[in-house]
């Protein structure tokens, strides 16, 4: 994604009340934040937050948590919000502490255009990588289940294979999503692609 | 596959115990022909046999079935033949018969390097194409089983997405199965990838 510096981001970070500062108090509290028992579901890498907002106003039964590592992102979906949400929260945090943040409560996370990390040496990093795979084990509630969305063949690929590798069995696998998916909520990257009449491919992963 | 004319392959049909000559009759009764409840698998375009020989051999447990088109691949399949294994029954056919010749009798059908049929108007032959896997259907005893592996990328790709789109869940994708596996009973076809350091792609794909 193209870094682009948001003024006043600081101010805007901590003047936003669907903002969480400190996750990691809300370990195994989350459903006591939103109030209900409703599902959770996690974006890793929500990006400017088009996808998980529209999203959470769709869907009011469930509960919505968009990750996000960059200030200047984080700020510009904070921008997008609408006032009143109750069903989504935002974190401002790298994907590497997932495990320090959730236990047990989350029933889907959506990876939706994550960095390729296209060179070799950089595998590791990559969102469907065996380290995070791993992490993402104790995030679940019961089933596990990734949702996957890029534009990267290779990236797609190798997330094929490593979910296998994990145990996942996949469904809805598409390599070309938006020929057969048309009234689909579409990220900001999503939208862009599609109008450049690039593939999107897909994936539908469970564990349980 | 090269098609090679095999002379006396008539006599070679005509003699063989092991291949059915009307196989619609067992329809509902293969495993009255095997004289035993084990499983059924069934290779369906088994070329020359090696894979489904060997698996017969390694796995007394299991019948096995081979169906192959070509008279001529099928005198070859015949050849390599030792004389005693109860477990293995060939039929000379195409597939498109297939659901005329078992009923809920089968637990896996195997895939092995079929014809990529690669030109668009061609798809609808590919033996994972959606006229086929409605073949298949009414095949399967409980659990609905398939195995694939081909050299192919695009009947690779192509059979990702249509098991995907019959609600079939896919694991052990592999785009390149002789890195991670290599205990494995090779078809002749794969022996020669193999040795030329090719790619061959695996999945298994289940349905309840």
């Amino acid at each position: 994604m193209r870094l682009r510096n948001v003024k006043n981001k600081e101010e805007i970070l901590n003047n936003c009340e669907y903002l969480i500062k400190s996750p990691e108090k809300y370990q195994k509290k989350w459903h006591e934040l939103f109030n209900n028992d409703n599902p959770i579901y996690l974006e890793i890498g929500m990006g400017k937050g088009k996808f998980i907002i529209e999203n959470a106003l769709q869907h009011p039964n469930i509960n919505y948590i968009g990750i996000e590592k960059f200030d200047s992102v984080v700020a510009t979906a904070i921008k997008k919000l609408p006032k009143n949400i109750p069903n989504l929260r935002l974190i401002r945090m790298n994907a590497l502490d997932i495990d320090k943040i959730f236990f047990k409560e989350i029933n889907l996370i959506y990876l939706n255009f994550s960095d390729p990390w296209p060179k070799k040496r950089w595998y590791d990093r990559r969102l469907t990588s065996k380290i995070f795979l791993n992490k993402y084990e104790s995030l679940f509630k019961d089933k596990k289940q990734i949702e996957m969305k890029t534009d990267n063949e290779g990236l797609f690929i190798y997330s094929l294979e490593s979910l296998s590798e994990a145990g996942y069995k996949l469904n809805d696998i598409s390599f070309d999503y938006h020929k057969t998916h048309t009234d689909i909520i579409m990220s900001e990257y999503e939208e862009r692609f599609n109008k450049q009449g690039k593939n999107v491919y897909h994936l539908f992963a469970q564990k349980k």
